[in-house]
């Protein structure tokens, strides 16, 4: 009964991720119309400074929830250093978001979303993990240490700019 | 030990429903207010179609992490496979009210709150694995198989407009 | 296996807390700034009603997720019944910050964070929590009970305004 009840969660955690990666899909296909509507990114017209500040919050506030379950689901379907670096990435960019969204209103500003590398990396060690359970339930196969294994050499390639 | 343990763990997702739904009333009370403030829902006044998808993106951002926070419940305390159709139906109106929103000026647009069967379905589908749970502690009758059935029979009906 | 499984899954929520706060951090230096870009809060430049509670009701959703998760990691790691005590606290202080919000013009409005001690008494949960993990893994000595009478005895504090 443990081996179904695994499996349920398994099923679970498949299905919860599908809805994370439809949002995303959904904010990408967002910031594809916003650019033809709007030259520049998903930014509300107005030249202060404080606009550029007020913007900038308001796109990182959109893609925090998202963030968060993922980074959850990483961690716990998979390995946690690789997670817990990701998250620290994350915060990284999303400090240099902010200094590039308030910078010369010449330079192209960045688009609505940033970090999707990272979202993208997590997801993805979260559908290894997952894919890792069903290999034991049917074959009885454990690449749980390989996953750890290319999850931590895989992760230092986020800090290519 | 494992019954006790079972038993606080069941008290704290009682206690955390109760804060998420507490959320979800302020929100309506506020969707209720804005109607009598600006005729026009949750919009700030702009006529442009920028302004448009712009509100209609932050409204659906503020309901974002309510709703995964029960999607999350139901899936574990409930069944899964009614809960990640949940997720899908919310997605879709999610789409169709982001659509509406763009739509004619002329046309009544939608309020501030979308997709409240959803949350609402789900919030009840946690509430009904929790009770299940206390029904199994004091009374020792599983009623998790009738549960599944039913919810599963009651999903169909978020398909109605 | 059990023990170093349960060692994993701290360290884990360790370094989720990690990230929580460093986003904590990030904007309470976001609001330091906007108090010197624009002298009330992070409020956006418009006279009328409606635009008050819009500005209102953005700063409280940006905080929500962090929230939630603090929230949900302090009543799984500690005790449940100071969580959902400083979970209901959450919403009266969110109440209070938006009659504040919308009161005379002529008087200062609030920030744009509110709730800190809440947020911080929820995380300074978890992190009691985490150290008890630890202690029991490293020296065998429980200090869960006191932990938990600490915190009830700590929890009415927050009512102080």
């Amino acid at each position: 009964i443990a081996q179904l009840r695994l499996r349920s969660n398994t099923l679970w955690f498949v299905l919860f991720c599908f809805v994370l990666f439809l949002t995303a899909f959904f904010a990408s296909k967002l910031e594809h119309e916003s650019k033809h509507c709007n030259g520049k990114g998903f930014q509300r017209p107005g030249s202060s400074a404080f606009d550029r500040v007020y913007t900038a919050n308001q796109n990182c506030g959109h893609a925090y929830p998202t963030f968060l379950a993922v980074l959850w689901c990483a961690g716990l379907l998979c390995s946690q250093a690789p997670a817990a670096f990701a998250g620290l990435m994350y915060l990284f960019v999303r400090q240099k978001y902010f200094v590039g969204y308030l910078g010369e209103r010449t330079q192209s500003t960045p688009g609505y979303l940033f970090g999707k590398r990272i979202i993208l990396f997590l997801f993805l060690m979260s559908l290894a993990g997952i894919l890792n359970y069903y290999l034991i339930f049917f074959f009885g196969s454990d690449f749980e240490m390989h996953i750890k294994t290319i999850t931590s050499a895989i992760s230092p390639l986020l800090l290519i700019p």
